[in-house]
């Protein structure tokens, strides 16, 4: 047998892991598959083998293709619809005919009670209007999770709500849930969990996977003790996700390009005070509070167990030298955000998240099935 | 339905949690308890009911009584042997005629073959002599690991080898096998791990158990990216696990009550170099290097995942207020070393390892059956 070098000043060459969203979506794929399979439609009016299954519609309306990430669906039942630019050649994205033609998609699959969830495939106009024609699709078949409504629910670290939340227009506390009163995982009919935004979802998923969550802490504050960077402070994914990270209990640095903050739900204190009346640290906001933070990117990356990089930039890259040793990090933009030694650094690098984007999809598309049931009960009741 | 504060100056009091070390010796204990069973003494001239099943001497030599934390031995195949002061009333556990009488009794404990392990109840005549006895007990049967081979191996970061090394009265690379070869949970016939001290061992387990060691990384490095402080730096408990925590990849301080060290497998790279000279963060020493440490101990305790201590003094405390907010604290001495608001700070506080500490008595007793088992083939062949 071979003996080992056993001087101190050998050394052993070993990167960090590269680890493919794949193994994380394998974990959730067969069971959302066979769900999907089984989950009838709630409407009596569509009782044929073919409508039992859950219809998802995607609408495109630019004339660019459907990116790659969205494949995966073309093979299951699901329906395309071309409109606008899509459906006409020669059509500029911006023609204003287009844009009808949007909201009119989405108002048809809004009321079509064969239609278990709809997305929408963005940018179309950019911007506000965008933004627009997402607060259009109902939040009943939002299988993306972008209606106001779920951000707002994120945001106020609200997580179960009973689906008649969101019939109503105004943000309230009316269907808000106290969570106190049971477990997560045995909800009492009527009360569901509020759809999550799919990127930030996935991303936390991912996390979860490699145990940047810590299942021995209770349900809501999993990420308690570690501290993560965000790079990104978009509507869609760094701010949710910074949201939800700190609802969880982390320490979180959003950095966006002129400022850094710091998501936090617990009491910020002064490490040079002995003042009693502050409050402790086992205290701590039902959500996150954002503070300003006088840390630069280079001084967050030290710090950081996790970082999040969402840049859509070729030549935007965390510095690997900035990296604290060992760290998890995380690509979530089509560009790699990093660089080519991150594993020179990083424990664990994943390089895209797509594939569990995509899992997160069907997984809201499930639970969106479930708030049509119940609201197809009240509304019988009534 | 009730429905949530959802003011931003509201908080919620929620203090870490108390991990009890029951619920982790609970995953070792029923696989341990029936493997004992099933092992059959390695004696063919002991070949009866009563001895096909491991018999464990305890050695008592002072006139205290064992542990509290041993008294599950008691309940089990174990044989308490009464020594010197232990045996005699009147006698002082200081007296020369007691020194010779746990000296005789470990060898004749040695070289009976129906004996599978041996322990010793320490502290006996403290310091020197205690560990000049620790080194009678034969390394084949010493369940405690506190032989100096297994202290070498640990430090060198050996980690398999062949039984036959532990003959030797030299420490050498001899029986030194090439962990590269093949997988840790699939190793050659002759080739086993190197028994590892047991009170280290457990608070390894308890570490893997909450989620400080990462099972995505490779087996050898899956505390890269910890930073772990141990406070106590004695033969027994301190050097040693910060040995194996900086082995397994993490970056440890050890602390004592004069001096700080930093035990890291990985190069040391001074932040402000852009020399390409200086090796890279994946390569890494074969062990843990020690360094002097230039940081304070609340310095350290800022940075720390994990606060390990072991300070046999009922006044010691760390202070909670150092900690880093959501850190793991695991307590070993017998004396609290932690202050009572411990989880103010820390997600997770381990009060106490000694039911752990004893099933990897069991654990060790069962590895070293094999490496008699060993032995006895190779010296057939002779």
């Amino acid at each position: 047998m071979a003996t080992l070098d056993l001087s101190a000043a050998s050394t052993a060459k070993k990167a960090g892991k590269l680890l493919k969203a794949d193994l994380i979506a394998d974990t959730f794929r067969t069971n959302i598959h066979r769900s999907i399979l089984l989950t009838s439609s709630p409407s009596p009016n569509h009782d044929t083998a073919q409508s039992k299954r859950i219809k998802l519609v995607g609408i495109l309306a630019t004339s660019s293709k459907p990116s790659e990430m969205y494949a995966e669906f073309t093979r299951r039942r699901f329906v395309l619809q071309r409109v606008g630019a899509a459906a006409k050649e020669g059509m500029d994205d911006s023609d204003t005919e287009g844009q009808g033609a949007v909201e009119n998609a989405i108002v048809e699959a809004n009321s079509d009670e064969s239609v278990g969830g709809i997305m929408v495939y963005y940018p179309i106009f950019g911007g506000l209007q965008d933004h627009y024609l997402q607060q259009v699709v109902s939040p009943a078949k939002d299988v993306e999770g972008l209606n106001v409504k779920f951000h707002y629910n994120l945001y106020h670290n609200i997580r179960f709500i009973s689906p008649m939340s969101l019939l109503s227009s105004t943000s309230s506390l009316k269907g808000v849930v106290d969570a106190s009163t049971f477990a997560e995982d045995n909800l009492p009919h009527g009360v569901v969990k509020s759809i999550l935004p799919c990127t930030p979802l996935a991303i936390v998923k991912c996390l979860e996977y490699i145990g940047v969550y810590n299942r021995l802490l209770d349900y809501g504050d999993r990420a308690y003790g570690r501290t993560v960077t965000v790079i990104n402070r978009s509507e869609v994914v760094g701010r949710p996700l910074a949201a939800l990270l700190a609802n969880d209990g982390a320490r979180v640095f959003s950095v966006d390009i002129d400022s850094i903050q710091e998501y936090n739900k617990r009491a910020h204190i002064p490490s040079s005070t002995a003042d009693s009346t502050v409050p402790r640290r086992t205290q701590y906001h039902t959500h996150h509070v954002v503070r300003a933070s006088s840390f630069t990117l280079q001084e967050c990356l030290a710090l950081s167990d996790v970082v999040i990089s969402a840049v859509p930039s070729v030549s935007y890259k965390v510095k690997t030298e900035w990296l604290k040793d060992g760290c998890v990090c995380v690509n979530v933009a089509s560009e790699k955000n990093f660089e080519t030694d991150v594993r020179d650094k990083a424990s664990l690098y994943i390089p895209a998240v797509g594939k569990v984007t995509i899992l997160m999809l069907l997984r809201n598309l499930l639970r969106l099935r479930e708030y049509q049931s119940i609201l197809l009960e009240q509304e019988k009741l009534e």
